[in-house]
């Protein structure tokens, strides 16, 4: 409940948010308690409405999405933003998809609102490669078959491969690796990988939506990958899991038994 | 509310839970759901009583803990046990403390329980990763630090330095590490790391309870972690994280102001 008397010169505040993949039964209590308390929410343009809508109706909704190849909030403004929302004694939500922590540009607001002395408190999120294992479902690590996971961003902001990636060490690795935003570049990810040495036969699994309605999923080999590239060029982000634990027979049957076989498209899971 | 006059011959299944850091606030409201709903919970040793403490006073509470060098369940234990109970109809929660995807040997459970025909769900939970960034606060991933982040396992079933790990992978990267359950090998971890040539400098923080009332941090480097090894040798697990974004330069001025200096034994955070 929102107390409505409190005076007008309270310090103001911000609470970094993970929202989590999508469906909102996958915040965590202590977000939904963030996002109800909350003046103002910023909002990123993947974070979805049934999320956005748990907070309270008088709340400030603000969309300071980024989305590759369109007009977007530079990050500056919206660092602006929520400091002179905070200082004017707002409670501000700033509403991330997934978990803060991982791809958010998280660092930057957290400097600089720590610069300007505004309490901070962060709310860890479900990131996308756990709720893509719990949708599959399937687990990263194996001990047949990986004793690590990376995650990993599957673009570079110049639009081409992540240049900071080291991608022998990726095809080479008993690990789990799961490429952020990685649809865009799916087929160039797989040949890349290949041409490093990874086997074609390389198990792949790959979601959009996940734990929305509209979740949707595929799996398959790198080779399948490679020429089939992003089963959604103009959909959705894509998260791209490569490696052994993918495998419908790595430590579960039926594990894909809800996925269409790539390359089919726009097949929803059950 | 659990409906007792439901019929006992209904179909058991099992929900494979992931529990969050311990903090019951860090739990999604789809595991307070199936908590809430359970017949029988199957807990890890590392899940806190509070979140054990949401399930029915009447539903039975079984632990399965494996805890390193003390006596436990096996694992085909553990499987035969929700086998039995779902088969007789129960609601099974298979708790596990942080993501179950995530070094939770849930791919073999995946895999036995769907071998022997029983509906299953995961529901995904924070896992510690996540939950340590938001409670120093930090981000895992900086554009000026790290293009990735790795999750590895801090040991081996034997006890010594896990051997599929490519340590000079991590030494050279640009990228952000995170061990599980590294405490017992933190000094064999920062030599070794070392001796592939990552700087001595390289920013460390470590943490253990993460997100309870006896949260505890730590910052340094790796050189002050090789000198001083696991600063809770007979403690709880810690989390081991190494990489650029842990300096207080990165991004946060203030990050650690909450962490008292290495090697400081048992301080709380804030």
């Amino acid at each position: 409940m929102r107390i409505r008397s409190r005076p007008r010169n309270r310090t103001g505040s911000v609470t970094l948010v993970g929202a989590g993949p999508g469906d909102p039964e996958l915040l965590t209590l202590k977000a939904l308690r963030a996002l109800q308390q909350a003046d103002a929410v910023l909002y990123d343009a993947l974070v979805s409405q049934e999320v956005l809508d748990l907070a309270p109706k008088g709340a400030r909704r603000i969309s300071v999405g980024k989305r590759a190849g369109r007009k977007s909030c530079r990050q500056d403004d919206i660092n602006d933003l929520m400091v002179v929302l905070a200082k004017s004694g707002k409670r501000v939500v700033r509403l991330k998809s997934g978990d803060p922590a991982i791809f958010g540009r998280t660092g930057e607001e957290i400097a600089r609102l720590q610069a300007e002395g505004i309490p901070i408190s962060v709310v860890p999120g479900i990131t996308a490669a756990s709720a893509m294992a719990a949708a599959l479902p399937a687990s990263l690590t194996h001990r047949d078959h990986a004793q690590s996971v990376g995650l990993v961003t599957g673009h570079s902001r110049n639009g081409g491969l992540p240049q900071d990636v080291d991608w022998a060490r990726i095809a080479e690795a008993r690990a789990t690796t799961i490429f952020y935003m990685g649809g865009q570049l799916a087929e160039q990810i797989a040949r890349r990988l290949m041409a490093e040495g990874m086997p074609a036969d390389t198990p792949v699994a790959a979601m959009a939506n996940i734990s929305r309605a509209d979740q949707t999923c595929w799996r398959g080999t790198l080779a399948m990958l490679a020429a089939n590239g992003n089963p959604l060029p103009d959909g959705p982000p894509v998260l791209i899991g490569v490696g052994g634990v993918f495998a419908e027979s790595a430590g579960s049957a039926a594990a894909f038994s809800s996925c269409w076989p790539w390359p089919a498209t726009r097949s929803a899971c059950s």
